[in-house]
């Protein structure tokens, strides 16, 4: 019953961030590529900066849940840059990435079992993670989903 | 060693969701009431609409998780009505409902024991809890906590 518990919330969790990504397929497949290109408020982002520091984000969690090497670096590098335009990617380039890395982590993330989603990510040593257990990788998960949450927000604006 | 992983589990998301109640404590703290009282983008909802929405969404997980009746009745009106302006509540006033709704939910969220959170909520039916067992209390913290990175997200485009 205790186990049935652990798969119970693992489960929520990663259909929390499901959740999420669909609300990003779906601006994807909504904005023209104007709204890709230009602000999505006076003086903030492009949706194409967002979309990519999304895209960015997720391909992170291969290295930072030890699930391999990031697929699309170039994405990656673009993520950790603030506020430079991005379109140099074209949005159906750009949403190929984001499907791809998604599909690939949803497979792994069916895969995993649940002590591994007790273990730690790949940015805490072994020594904190004793004294910060709650730093797992299932919090990766619950935090990441917040901050896709936070910037599908801000794509929510576009008009 | 299970019930250490459901403990730490439920800990992890009730931390999430204080970190995003962190986040709108700072907007209340910096914004003035000219940037309180305007749309936070052309076109969009004003900052008092959106604080007004989470402070009711927050109250209204009082009897949602079967914890009692709304502590600020008029305000979860406010977050049921779409875009119309809130600005009849101060902002001061309204930071101060919402200090209080969540102090008495972290407080509640910190006795409840884990059997509570896997609970069903108040919205769903025995019947279908028993086919739908995910739909409990925690996953709406989870969904609740995403809902509110959504307008943290657009709030932090104030300028």
């Amino acid at each position: 019953m205790k186990e049935e518990k652990e798969k119970l919330f693992i489960q929520m969790a990663i259909t929390q961030w499901k959740i999420s990504n669909e609300k990003i397929n779906t601006v994807f497949e909504t904005i023209s590529s104007k709204q890709y290109a230009s602000p999505i408020a006076p003086g903030a982002n492009s949706a194409a900066w967002i979309l990519a520091h999304l895209a960015g984000a997720n391909d992170n969690l291969f290295p930072l849940l030890t699930l391999g090497d990031l697929r699309f670096p170039m994405i990656n590098g673009m993520a950790k840059s603030n506020h430079s335009p991005h379109n140099e990617i074209e949005k159906d380039e750009l949403k190929a990435c984001w499907l791809s890395i998604n599909s690939s982590l949803l497979h792994e993330f069916n895969r995993m079992q649940p002590e591994e989603w007790f273990d730690r990510h790949n940015s805490i040593s072994p020594e904190d993670f004793i004294k910060e257990p709650h730093r797992n990788k299932l919090n990766v998960l619950l935090s990441r989903t917040n901050h896709q949450a936070h910037h599908a927000g801000q794509l929510a604006l576009i008009k």
